[in-house]
């Protein structure tokens, strides 16, 4: 069998069973292997580990993808798996592929992004490991984190809790979509903008975490491969139903313009584009209004989309659409 | 200019005049980058992060590394910068890239050789993130490790100092070129073995450092592009004259017979063969010999191979040879 045909989750699931098996259970890790992030502990301090690597023509196109750009998106989607850990940030680390026959401003570009997101999160960029890559561009970058308190985990959703997520999912899709087709001239700015920014530049969700720890949250998750998928690895993991309200999913305006001009159904783009690095959280029903509002009070965007109905020992994400029709909803991005 | 331009040196110092320039000073960053790792403190805890990368054809061939050697190798690689800075490792994390088209059991093997060597050292393998790389199998490894007193670092080297080096540099260079022109099988396996292993699953010299902490180390590397460089970056951290006496330096029988095969000098191996992650160490030369002697105690080749002769503002590293004569020292491994 091969890691195509066994699939991402299979592999993930996979290696888990294997490095369970192997090192048995050691306390110091509170959570490996199959969340957003580790957690370690040590003497009393509670490390959160993360990676994630970027590739030339699998992430991002470098005729679309300028090297600030780059380099902050590196910070983010790291930044963003701290948040779903509810972790503060505490420094970062790259190591960088390149060909050599990137312009020197290219390195710099990189760096400029991403010490203006490490600035704007008052993260410690600590540089990182630079080599040559007859492959193309690349870049790995590594957070860490300090977590006060529990780890959010995926696993925690229960029966009737509500599920919210921040901003308006989709958006990174069709500003790839834009960029991809070439497109990002076709809407007017104010429409392509918000889209193209969330793709290039996300923000990651660092600032809702002081905000929501004071909140009982059941389970979080960020959304990398899209809405339905990540829903389902909650639902998975907590082994349980979601029920996602259809009618209630924010579909911004920008959303809406771009996935026009992009010739995808908006909906679609909200339920299975990938890499928003928003968050996705199951916490009580009579919190949600309180969380959702706090949130708002700070800029953040926040909406309650569904609940969690029953239990399932193999988790299910279903969907209830305007009509009172309801369907299992699947798909989202699988790297293999 | 271009990144190939500036050359891999060239590249790091000025991206450290960037970081320090934009950063400023923050005081929990001990060590930030251009050594071997960074070094952050937090609440009294120094934690010791460092990323590598090993791009297939940049680092490796698959057709002579095998998955397990190169899960080993990655975790080496990584647990040799901290034993570089004084540390000892706590945990291991990877960014793995897959094309698919791989059995699932390469990715068993690669986790059966990191996991070897985890245990090996009492390091946690906490998993980390698969994505699909069009470019090829990767495998970016990070260790965070803690350092109980002060880092050793590359600046620090004082006249007077002995300088002394683990092992046989130049036995990685060895079985590298026995791999890459196929004649593993054109000496006899006793002579073979150690370049080869050297080369495809070192052991980092993790269980040096508690042996070593309580002597005084001025300066210290790990030998990741061949002695002459990683001495001249001591050299020019320290800012002093290194002399390595040639004579001294200690070809192992399996480097001799080996260099013969690929028809190499193995003074040149040894000089500036890389990937022998051994440890370089400046010492006070009263120390010198209880050092050797308590290294070699366990197990730990380790041989007296030059001084610190005087100071200098940009670093230089000369050889002095068995007759009598003296030259510069250059060349090393360059990523670009």
């Amino acid at each position: 069998m091969t890691v195509r045909e066994i699939g991402e989750y299979g592999l993930v699931a996979h290696l888990c069973e294997r490095l369970e098996r192997t090192f048995g259970i050691d306390r110091r890790v509170l959570v490996g292997l199959g969340d957003d992030a580790a957690v370690v502990e040590l003497d009393g301090l509670r490390l959160v580990l993360t990676i994630d690597t970027q590739l030339e023509n699998t992430h991002f196109r470098l005729r679309w993808m300028p090297p600030k750009d780059l380099g902050w998106k590196a910070v983010a989607i790291s930044l963003s798996d701290l948040a779903a850990m509810g972790a503060k940030p505490l420094a970062v680390l790259f190591g960088i592929g390149l060909t050599g026959d990137e312009p020197l401003s290219f390195v710099d570009d990189l760096y400029e992004g991403a010490t203006a997101l490490c600035q704007a999160t008052q993260t410690l960029l600590l540089g990182g490991d630079t080599t040559r890559s007859s492959l193309g561009v690349l870049i790995s970058s590594v957070a860490i984190g300090v977590l006060e308190g529990e780890p959010w985990r995926r696993q925690g959703a229960q029966v009737g809790d509500a599920l919210l997520v921040t901003g308006y999912p989709g958006e990174a899709a069709a500003g790839f979509w834009l960029l991809e087709k070439e497109l990002q001239a076709a809407i007017p700015a104010p429409f392509s903008e918000p889209c193209l920014k969330r793709f290039r530049s996300p923000l990651p969700r660092t600032s809702a975490v002081p905000l929501l720890r004071s909140f009982p949250i059941h389970a979080a998750i960020d959304l990398s491969d899209g809405l339905a998928i990540d829903a389902w690895r909650i639902a998975a993991a907590s082994k349980v139903w979601l029920q996602l309200e259809i009618s209630r999913l924010p579909i911004s305006d920008a959303l809406r313009s771009a996935a026009q001009a992009v010739q995808k159904e908006p909906l679609d783009l909200a339920l299975t584009g990938g890499e928003d690095y928003e968050l996705l959280l199951a916490v009580p029903m009579g919190e949600a209004e309180q969380i959702c509002q706090r949130l708002w009070e700070h800029g953040i965007p926040a909406h309650l989309i569904g609940t969690v109905i029953g239990t399932d020992s193999q988790g299910q994400v279903i969907g209830l659409f305007a009509d009172g029709t309801v369907q299992p909803l699947k798909g989202g991005f699988q790297h293999f």
